[in-house]
């Protein structure tokens, strides 16, 4: 498969097509050691789009051709979320959704061991963070990447860290949440940053 | 949990709370023992509601809800799904969705094959059905069961039997599709019907 590469030199501006300060300072950490400058949507005021896909993978390209439409440059967008396998992947794209406009993700995390515990099972179920990245051309051409992390939830809720559903994913292998572990290590082996591997290996390196 | 259950000498009549003929001749085969005059939402003239939950049990809700409110009567739904692990759980709740307005099923089918082969996945990749039941009051009383059968999916599509994805779904311990299956082995074994007996024993027996 040919992927269509991504060069600073020619186009030095990298749209980040989010409006989740969370994701924003994740991605930039991610992107800067190409030399890019890196903008985000929110900065260049941005709409945020209609997250209407069924895929956390529709949902990144809706968000990165938004941008790079808007904006006339390219553009990268992150969906993502947590699948819990007892849930049928739930919340899986709708778990910002889940914590609803006041972004209330103590709240989703509670609805999360509500679900489980109606069907039986709760500490230590499986789950898996996705992270679907898009890079999106002014053009309409995209090239998709997905990573994932797997590991299992804990209740209640530790360490003040990340984002999101952070304090309850405990990542394979280790002992601490997402949201204990230092910011650093989280960047060099959450599924954001399998998916940005990828990207980087086809687009980018 | 106290259930609140249901009585077919005091409620003879069971809105059966779905506009697919496929969905309808299964749930009919069900309840008919029980002794219900089923009668299904679209024979009545019922509207359907937007399906705009989040999980299949929020979706079967919707579904109930509207019909028990509408019709005066108790209401069952079912929402239903394949679940495709190595997919996150997609298509999920957007099963009947992926077929598009012309419920075409081979292009989902065919959808799931590409998502899968993206991935690196395909023959043999890990699914399962979800069957989330809501019975429902007009007093807006519901009762919720979700019943799981889990396989395998093979491509081609084999077999005329079934509706929806059952062409691609092999049940674990068996070697034929569901589309191959006899109805009445499948209405013994289906998630349809692991929902439909936890129902049975918490509000009919």
């Amino acid at each position: 498969m040919t992927r269509r590469r991504l060069n600073p030199a020619a186009d030095p501006v990298l749209v980040i097509a989010t409006h989740n300060p969370g994701k924003l300072r994740e991605i930039e950490a991610l992107v800067a050691p190409y030399g890019f400058s890196a903008v985000s949507a929110g900065a260049l005021g941005l709409p945020e789009p209609a997250e209407d896909g069924t895929t956390f993978i529709e949902n990144a390209r809706i968000k990165a051709l938004a941008a790079a439409r808007a904006s006339g440059k390219p553009a990268l967008a992150d969906d993502s979320g947590i699948a819990v396998e007892a849930l049928h992947g739930a919340p899986g794209i709708f778990s910002a959704r889940w914590a609803g406009p006041g972004k209330d993700f103590a709240a989703a995390m509670d609805r999360v061991r509500r679900e489980l515990s109606w069907r039986g099972a709760e500490e230590g179920a499986r789950a898996h963070f996705v992270s679907a990245l898009t890079l999106a051309w002014p053009d309409g051409h995209c090239e998709d990447f997905e990573g994932v992390s797997h590991g299992t939830l804990t209740f209640p809720p530790r360490g003040e860290r990340g984002f999101g559903y952070d304090p309850i994913f405990v990542p394979e292998g280790g002992a601490r949440t997402y949201a204990e572990i230092d910011p650093a290590e989280k960047n060099r082996t959450s599924h954001r940053a399998d998916a940005f591997r990828q990207l980087d290996a086809a687009c980018l390196a």
